[in-house]
């Protein structure tokens, strides 16, 4: 036999043993889809009709479970994506989900809904985050995904003001990594005088310009679309955005992923009717309002530090009604119904003078 | 035991038979992900560094495979695409696949990228179709995806002409069912006083409309995206027009699926550097120009026929230069290594002026 043909036979046994594979996966993948259908028929049996179907704190454990025990060559991210896919497909077959979001800014809440969810997911594109809190509470939907945070504007304020008032609770988190892309008319580099874009964006990417368009002019703009816009119509210049801001402004994408840190991220939150039940890694989300008076904030901190309940996140929103100057949002780990939590929940409640608990749900299993 | 009390210990039987069958599912993908590291072994053993890795006529079989002894509750198709998923992240830890897909019209040709590679794929956009072509020619970016053919819009000439002289050859194929909606600035379909879009959506949308909004005015414009501009700036008007639009040009989405076929499609082309060897259910595409004489294209097209080889596709398209008036744009069933379609392409070269076969490829399984 020739090398070739010694290639050949070597290569032909590899891919029977994949087909073997393939099949075992495929009766497996069946069996999976054959438990998820009896649980749909646990949950409506009697007539129910009002059966929840999806359940945060359980996707977050299984995807938990799939990363811990993960010794393959595929990446636990990787391998927990795959799983979320096959989860969405087995859940589709329970009830199909149907999620709202913020369709405008487009494909970054797509992406998050899809990334949370499965490609199984039925996402339902409204056009404002108004809507996304509306369609929920009407039954539209029966989730909606809104933008919390991000790297480079920072609070979204208008998901903070649904958050105050709206009956829904947060059941889970979802995070975007965003990537800067340099965007321009020009095809090369070289023919680039000047990079526009946000502050906060050429900030992230300062290094990667200065050792790659030394000599470049830099000019900061109101955001990083209408850097964009400014590029279409103008070739010497470079502007830093996204790479779906080169489909709608049709430039080219000269480089990708420029920025300086890695950690550029956006923030969603996932809202539904229902409470989530404890996963054994969780997140609690509140907003309270103090009267006006020295040490209230660090009375109510020192309630969760007392405990040993760490926060991970305060922020201080200026209140659009009189009644308080400030508002704040904090997230402590933990699970509402864990006794310390909620002892010091209990407390926090006497110390403020408006207390609402935003919801429990699982730190996110994904990446 | 309460009812309640046997519902959670029945559900949690079930959980942990779905627990047990992940942990089967994870090592099977596992042992998967070795054998895909022991093909990228065998391929550059030697210091081989040309290896090809992805192999279309390959990956079609074992998609397939995957449908044919699917027996299961998720569908045939639900099934190819988990498993397209699996292969997608095997592949990878082979050797990363970039592929280069025209930017603009964004969406579309970015899922079909990943419907055809899956999401571990390195999507490469850029702005033209003569790019597309350029970046794989150039080997900066491993394939290409163009669009062939669309349902509302026709032929693409641009793909046309770059084929004809083009050394790449076409490795695959994709389809992408597209949908209309109908889109809006106003809440409700009753306050719409008419309904714009390109003749082609407005065509494909008769019924619905008539049986919807029966006493709507309508009015064809230039292009979807025109109208769904158009109802922008106008609230009493509703667009036909894509998801996608609705949130490019922040409109409600007031009703999705409104086509009245279903198989509003556009068809797209991969292009690679190799040939693709036969997968047992091919296609072969090729270009031709016939001498100014009559009866030229029939008997062109009786060297196939008189060999049962069936005809998917015809185009005709007048020439850009001037030696031939027109050229056809074939498809046939078959491999071109097939003895009869390689008698019936012998055949048919003697008869035209210019020949060139563009590629044998798959048959999509994905549909």
């Amino acid at each position: 036999m020739t090398n070739n043909d010694t290639e050949k036979e070597q290569l032909s046994q590899i891919r029977d043993e994949i087909d073997a594979i393939d099949s075992e996966i495929q009766a497996l993948i069946s069996r999976r889809a054959e438990c998820a259908q009896k649980v749909a028929d646990i949950k409506t049996q009697g007539g129910k009709v009002e059966a929840v179907f999806y359940r945060p704190e359980r996707e977050a454990q299984v995807l938990r479970a799939v990363k811990e025990r993960n010794k393959s060559l595929i990446s636990g991210d990787d391998m927990a994506r795959l799983f979320r896919e096959i989860m969405s497909v087995c859940l589709a077959l329970e009830q199909p989900i149907k999620v709202a979001y913020l369709g405008p800014e487009g494909s970054y809440s797509h992406a998050s809904v899809l990334k949370q969810f499965g490609s199984s997911v039925h996402p339902y594109a409204v056009s404002s985050i108004e809507e996304v809190f509306q369609s929920v509470e009407k039954n539209e939907a029966n989730y909606g995904l809104v933008p919390v945070e991000n790297s480079s504007e920072g609070i979204v304020k208008q998901t903070q003001n649904e958050l105050i008032s709206t009956p829904l609770k947060i059941s889970g988190e979802v995070s975007l990594v965003i990537h800067h892309c340099l965007l321009s008319q020009a095809d090369h580099i070289d023919d680039i005088k000047k990079v526009v874009a946000h502050p906060q964006a050429l900030g992230q990417c300062e290094n990667w310009l200065k050792n790659n368009m030394p000599t470049v002019q830099i000019e900061a703009v109101e955001s990083n679309a209408l850097a964009a816009q400014m590029a279409q119509k103008d070739a010497s210049l470079g502007a830093i955005a996204s790479e779906q801001a080169a489909q709608l402004y049709e430039l080219k994408t000269l480089e990708t992923h420029i920025e300086d840190r890695k950690d550029n991220t956006t923030k969603f939150w996932v809202l539904g009717s229902e409470e989530t039940e404890p996963s054994g890694d969780d997140k609690t989300a509140m907003v309270i309002a103090m009267p006006n008076k020295a040490g209230a904030l660090l009375s109510v901190l020192s309630s969760f530090a007392e405990r040993d309940i760490s926060m991970t996140r305060i922020i201080s929103l200026p209140s659009s009604e009189t009644k308080w100057d400030y508002l704040f949002f904090i997230d402590v780990i933990g699970h509402q119904k864990d006794e310390g939590l909620m002892a010091a929940i209990k407390e926090v409640q006497q110390k403020t003078s408006f207390f609402k608990l935003l919801g429990s749900f699982p730190v996110s299993p994904l990446s």
